[in-house]
């Protein structure tokens, strides 16, 4: 299968943006398998994902085609814009703490190669989970954090990704707050699973909170992580029915299932560059 | 079909309730074709809902379990029971604003005889729905609110109430806040549709502010109505995927039939004498 | 809010397709408000919905765009397409037969101002719902249909639908066989709710059926009406659980509300020129 | 937490019914936690799932609570019945093929103690997952099976499940037919997930023909394997909506999630002994 070229767009709408975006694709002899487009009307913002396979015969065409577009395309429509290679395999690293069956299922789906990324480094402030990464021969580094040590901890973390060489990082349950300052230094690319339907039961332990108004459903998120908490740019949301004979203990049980895959959807959306944010919300084409 | 009994309790938990309230029901000469219980163990309380067809030549038979079943079980168990008959119908009244959506679908399940219950009364604070209660021949009435008024509007309702001698007042999205007053003036058994997947989006607007959150799934809760806006206890709950394409139009849009269809199945499970309330929370035997 | 034009094409997929479409569209004066486009690749099969805003000031412009679009992309491409106006209000004709629940359903969307349309024509082989729209004031036409007067009584609905001009029939729980000559008469426009997930359960008494394979989901699809019976493109589908507890006559009422709102969506989807059909299959742009 | 027992019957629908069983229970000390029961009007079958937990001083109540049980109860009212300890350990064996995502993922409950049983064995007619089970301390038997060599894999597979003790056989998508005579060795215990929303598309390639016909729903069906292939009585069963973007690749990587998923709500409702089948078809109390 050939590689694909991913264009990301937003801009303010204008007259002309499809048919300008999609003659520079055509001139650098790419071929479109794919073309999402939106237009939010109220807000006037242009959003656009286009996928196509350049020329098969010419392993430049990329370096050239940047900035063709951005001089005949993205700069005179003032356009917010990123090039992504389908082929380009992501390294994640993974933060848990005591709950394994975020991290089981990543690794599952990473192990048997339904996502084609590299999992070099897993980090957790609990040792619960190190023979599961050893066993995978993932690297695991215990980081422990309390308030206090926050900031060194995150240092210390920081460091690790670093040297792994990573691209996003998963909070696959992990159940401590990150600072700003980290979110910035890894460029916001952070995605957190929260137990519950945001923004209900936003904080600490949703499934109680659930339990104790007595919804009749519960809720996963899957969402980019933010200075505020649990208030980042949702990519995937889904549900499961509880009744009265549910207890606390059912919701977290049938709660594992809805959150492995919420977060499995949502980081499956971001490996394949479907995913938009602009204005604290995600456009996720499909 | 023979008209069934219907047994509805709460109490503390202790052993051998299950039994002394079966045993009860066959020294009647009744026949439990549905029985259904429930013990929360947190709390210690216990529910059921037992249904059974009583004997076919015993006209007073319900009269006399009555006292039978206080004095042997209901009484010494420090039971909260109710007893219902199937066969019993209902008398309801609907309170609408400006949106029909609700108002329509209820009015179809009422004439195609899908529910068996009277609906003598309508009332609005607007006019704009008056034709569709007179087509059904309908009594409609007009009783404008504004928050200075609503005393005095309160009281209108209610006296229109008591002469259509309403069981249950449904809110189909009426808009309007009612009263601890008038809730407790109609025993509680107000039951109302809110737009949104509560808790989240309490209060007015919610397609608004999910919108603005950038949700990726919308719900409707239909709850009685208690004293605190919007936090009675829920007694169904449904959503609906949206994505980014949903303008706060389109959420209205697919709102609007998760509105009607989750508040049909409050009301007919409210009907069916499936719904018990304790705690602020419902069980809702099924 | 003003008029948009709607473009629907497939064609045999090739190089450049995007940037022809959007160039004509750019030179007639459009603004482009939502482009969706798709390449289903096993079969290289192109398929495209683009909805733009014309020039505000020039009334002529869809009749100039028609001619130029089909001589310079439309045939060099070999396309199927249709240019559809978002703001024409379709024509439909309702047949029934006597459950009432998708006709109360359509009838409540069309009086509400939910669908623009109008409804000139309701047909039933039985006058269980005369009343319903005679209420409306809609022309209501009672066509007994037996296996051996089946030609006859679709000739007299032909006449009736050529006299009301309509351009689409939904078959609302219509219950009976419509003919291939009948399908073709009306271009093919007919749309049916069955009450099933299909494949599963075609034909008749799809929920004995369901019920009696002991099924945990019921379903409904709604689909376009082919030569085949319940073998039509399916243009939505839903699904509702069931358990044990639920009867055949459970199923029934679960089902009504399913079957409702499957149609009603697949009716909206039709009217806002979203669907392309396509060797047996629905293209949905939403 | 203390032991429960957990009795479920089926037997011809007689007045009296629960009243017996609960007395018989209240007799031997029991205190009832959860009763769930149900009567199939139609087939005048009575169904019933009760819970309680024994006295605590009194290690041999469940020995005689059977005879006793079967004496004044079971025997008068022609009762098909078991009593099953909730602390019981089941033992699974799991059968696969090549596909490892429904064998990952109940690993992970078993590890991390989301499900209380051993799984000694897991059995392959390929070594691809070998290696998985070994990391887990499994073991792993590969056992080829042709068409020709069916009757001796079978009998080579139900002599490593004799020897394991396994109670439960789990086929995780083994692509393999079972015979009958193996299911009866068995004592009828084979739970299957079939990735299709049975009864529509049994048989080989699911997707593809579910693909092929343009359905806007795909599924995933756990059931009890019988005699009659994918015909046996349905546990559980999910759906996820797909669109025509979707390829057959993309159905079914989809569908993994949901065969995962609905397969591990089907074993977990046989684990706690909630599930009962009647006339091929299951009652699964919940």
């Amino acid at each position: 299968m050939p590689d694909k070229l991913i264009l990301l767009i937003h801009c303010p709408d204008r007259e002309g943006l499809v048919a300008s975006v999609t003659e520079a694709i055509r001139r650098s002899g790419g071929n479109i398998v794919d073309l999402d487009q939106h237009v939010d009307a109220e807000r006037g913002v242009f959003f656009m994902r286009v996928a196509w396979t350049p020329p098969a015969d010419d392993p430049d065409g990329e370096q050239r085609f940047r900035p063709a577009f951005a001089a005949a395309v993205a700069t005179p429509f003032a356009m917010n814009w990123r090039l992504e290679r389908a082929a380009s395999r992501a390294r994640l690293a993974i933060f848990v703490s005591r709950y394994g069956h975020c991290l089981y299922d990543m690794l599952a789906r990473w192990e048997s190669g339904e996502w084609a990324v590299d999992i070099p480094l897993i980090i957790s402030n609990h040792r619960d989970l190190e023979p599961v990464a050893r066993r995978h021969g993932i690297r695991f580094e215990h980081v422990p954090v309390t308030a206090a040590t926050r900031g060194d901890a995150e240092r210390i973390q920081l460091e690790l990704l670093g040297e792994a060489g990573v691209d996003l990082v998963v909070l696959a349950r992990y159940m401590q707050i990150v600072s700003p300052g980290f979110i910035t230094a890894v460029g916001g690319q952070v995605i957190n699973i929260h137990h519950s339907f945001l923004p209900a039961f936003a904080g600490g332990h949703p499934y109680q909170a659930a339990h104790a108004r007595g919804v009749k459903i519960i809720g996963a998120t899957s969402h980019y992580v933010t200075a505020e908490l649990d208030a980042g740019p949702i990519i995937a949301q889904d549900v499961v029915a509880v009744s009265h004979k549910d207890s606390v203990e059912d919701m977290v049980r049938k709660g594992r299932d809805l959150e492995k895959i919420v977060l499995a959807r949502a980081v499956y959306a971001h490996l394949q560059h479907q995913v938009l944010v602009y204005d604290n919300r995600t456009v996720v084409f499909d």
